[in-house]
């Protein structure tokens, strides 16, 4: 089985089943506290200049309500865009976790928040029946699958500090981002002057894993809050050699590619249909679509991949890094047929 | 670096490395419903006849904490050994997550519960200024390796149908356990009537993965509760193969025999010198030892250990599956040499 | 002082401090067992045939907040207008004490949910990624001081019916509502469907109290949720003896008539000037107009209010039960000063 | 009705119904910001020079919980005396305000914690999988109804301090505690290094209100854990005149003398009958003691009271302001009856 479904349907890359295979000799410390962990942050250092804590964790729900726990209280609301993972499809993991309110923000047709919309809603700070605005959550790729630029990200950085709000990205394709937009991920973190970001493993070529970097200097107890979410890992030198594998010589970026690359590749075959409409801009690895009803079956059938709006017939297709350029043509040859 | 420190220092069995390279092709439905996870249940299913709902998680903690959750009300207290995991090693996370009072009980020498313990535990049932004890964990083996027998368990079976306990079991090295006992896993879950079962893998060779199976019938909403707890894995699959690797053709109680095996020659090494007491019976895979204090420091440069109790200079070795003969032979001379 | 910013500003009636006066004698026994608790169950059986739970708490917050736990499980999502003393007012103790989901609703022009409002937001129902949407809560008077008529209480309990959605209704003013209404408390409870039911006490002329009337027959642990809501007094008599006085005789009723016509009178000298415009329809103690912002301060020194939409200049008039003829005409006076 | 049951049987003090009666006129801003609540803060800190924040809620659970909630973080632990009301007669709440877990203490037999068994329960500091023992729970006059003298006060302040645990009293007969020690309010404060009080008013004579009184400064935050206790009273003056009665010309201890020598009484009449024992100190307003256990219930329909310990006929016979020397002549007239 393949598919267009999700990029964790596909499995792992083989230089991450390579370094586990390798890791997966001697003792070593537990939680966290091993060489491979220590080597995993000196990687990191080099590649991010300003000081951070690191924790490992098993999944993206878990970075994200970590990275929110240790930057709220529980008197708090998170600012998030209305489609956002942490609000549609985390449960009310969120809440339990952290106490806080979530606040769901009407997004632009690309997805994003802009400061405007951040700005307004900005609003009874002080007052004490109300939930404490705190924290802005915004995901880097959005889940449009569309990314901020730099500048965008500069002036929600702007935005944020006026307000003194601390900021979340939610970077589970961060890797990806990075990749398409050409920079570095010290780009992200000083553009956007991210105070916790969740970077995610398992949906760029892991079998689990994400990690959260703290940058707010005010949470030295955040190790606290790591064992209480319940996110810390025993075997955590197995989460540290998937990543050490992603970073080696920018493993990722060779993924990435193939991934932005199919993504473009399908987006040209589905133009080529009059019948068919790309609904948002095509920037990472999804292509949103409006499709004839009656063709929706047929194509499944073909490649698996989900109903993003029943109403709209707007589908999502969404690339991995194993996805072929085969399967794509293979998808060209199902819609030629339909279009007959 | 090999140790006698934890079994959670050691890596994953080579089956288990085996299974996750085999399951690591193709695509897969994310979130358990995949084809893997389905021979899971088919597998546990025979050799466990009766309905259980099966939820597959990352670590201990969210094991113990998933399943207690998934039993209680915010409004109940759960009794548990003054040692228990649940108790001294998961933070806060039990009251986050369940909102309920944990109650530590006193334990046996063997650290094990015994039906009066717990019957004079059980009071103040239907006072609503009180937490209402509603739910019995015990660990087995315990946090002193001791195990329950299937008698003790059938005791108390009795002791909490009596008064309305529902019953979770802690079962991080329950497949130690069974080997052990030279039972089954059914043997386990029959006598006990366990309400829901935490079996873990990642002590016995997994690399990360443990399962909670519920028998309940009335927590049919389990899988609400499994999502909100941040323990749902999207790429689940990979978990349900390191299972199977375990369960096929029984290779945990291969594993499991070598490290019992390990243990009770450890055990008997350590009954030759005089100047070495153990303290509490050795019955799965860890000797707790007094042992002179200017010993500890050379003893942990030859195989790394943890003090359990400091006041008496008591230690804790604990086997792996990757404990060599050799490595006791060392243990061994470095005693002979500390002896003279 | 005297004031139209909130019935809150206001004290008690006099026959609730002559009950309070009568029942300070002897000892009664405490947290709700007592006679006095048990003589107002019995008045309101009289009003009430079905069968219901009664919690006497504090303040509306812990009824609202209590009904809503009562209601629901960790996992839930709760909807209500984005309006709603729950989602705007409560700080975040929603989230904390029920752990679910708050979901606002936009509301229509007089404030209130309708059944294609409610019927959209009702999504995802069995997908364990998103809360499960399982409550709606209303306020009767809506937060605009508008009614639900009894035929859009049956309409409402239609469209909640058929989504299997528990309903709680904010009543903290509900004394007042009925009386403007013209119907009893049991046509609320019957049209409405009503689980979980707010009553206040504290807008209606006591010094402190509510009630949540619980309906739903699946609830019989409520008890166990009041006691853990912190909303538990020990010295219940006192509030059950004011909700006494204010049943006895329908006193309720008179205050209610009072406050009504007194805001009727304050709308009718409202309209009276061209530069005031009424925005939402006067149906309970509230008037809420657009006012020149320059006569705002002036009339605040004669009787203090709150603005209500700072960027409209639209301010919040707000009767109580001690709001005199002479008060309004007063304000009166003010206006053709200002006017002129 | 009367009884030696409890002091929350009893109803409102007539200077405490006088000053209700007096406040209930006129409007005042609600939640707190009134002139009656600000001269209470000006009467209370005539009385304690040192700078706090004061918290008016609606009972002693509330007033408890609320303090622990805005001293702790959700990771943290809180010891208190295995007696102590925050962990035997507040169900689950301690737990699901703050997410801290309860670690309770054996007690001395005068039910009283000493610094050395607090010293011997602060361990594993900084150890992120064992809960962080933060905070120390004491309670003034304590369950059994002794007394911490003010030098063991100042012991507990300097084991506290020097293990970096802040400090929380229970003080819901506070009023009677510094009455009975001849000390001042401000002595408790002082010799104690109190950081969070709960200072009752429930068991002093008031029909609801406690406060709480925060002088610790890092929790310039504490108005937001107020209003999301849900213990934020829109009527706060209320609670605020009936404490200013307390407070002014001392009237708390006209009624707290009354008390105390009420319990005297008792303890002597006891005293009289061979057959029976008192089992503590008598200090403050509680006499425990062992009665033939054939003669509870003929007392308890002269005046009732609770059985503490049921196994030893163990009871607790508990005065209030209104306890009257006829009511004491009864029950002696009843125990000479039942000697015979």
């Amino acid at each position: 089985m393949k598919s267009l479904a999700s990029d964790n349907y596909a499995g792992a890359v083989p230089e991450v089943m390579q370094a586990l295979l390798h890791e997966n000799q001697d003792h070593a410390v537990a939680y966290g506290n091993d060489k491979t962990t220590n080597s995993l942050k000196e990687q990191l250092q080099l590649r991010i200049p300003s000081p951070f804590r690191l924790h490992l964790v098993f999944n993206g729900t878990g970075a994200n309500l970590l990275a929110l726990s240790i930057l709220s209280k529980p008197y708090d609301a998170i600012l998030c865009a209305e489609t956002a993972h942490i609000y549609v499809d985390e449960s009310t993991a969120p809440e339990n976790l952290t106490g806080c309110r979530l606040i769901p923000l009407t997004i632009d047709h690309a997805g994003k928040l802009t400061p405007s919309i951040i700005q307004k809603a900005v609003k009874r700070r002080g007052d004490l029946h109300h939930p404490q605005i705190k924290v802005l959550s915004i995901a880097q790729p959005t889940e449009y699958g569309t990314l901020y630029t730099l500048d965008e990200l500069r002036a929600i950085q702007e935005v944020a500090k006026k307000n003194d709000l601390l900021i979340h990205i939610d970077g589970s394709r961060l890797f990806t981002a990075i990749t398409a937009l050409g920079c570095s991920l010290q780009d992200i973190i000083e553009r956007s002057g991210v105070d916790a970001l969740s970077l995610g493993g398992t949906k760029s070529g892991m079998l689990y894993g994400e990690m959260v970097l703290i940058f707010n200097e005010h949470n030295q107890d955040s190790m606290f809050f790591h064992k209480r979410s319940m996110q810390l890992a025993s075997k955590s030198r197995f989460i540290s050699a998937q990543f050490l594998a992603l970073l080696y010589n920018d493993v990722y970026k060779k993924y990435a590619n193939i991934v932005l690359e199919r993504t473009q590749q399908l987006a040209k075959v589905l133009r080529k249909y009059a019948a068919i409409t790309i609904t948002k801009p095509v920037e990472v690895n999804a292509v949103f679509a409006k499709i004839p009803a009656s063709w929706i079956e047929p194509l499944q059938e073909i490649l698996f991949f989900y109903i993003w709006n029943e109403a709209e017939y707007e589908v999502r297709l969404m690339c991995s890094f194993d996805t072929s350029e085969e399967e794509i043509d293979l998808f060209d040859r199902k819609l030629a047929e339909l279009t007959r």
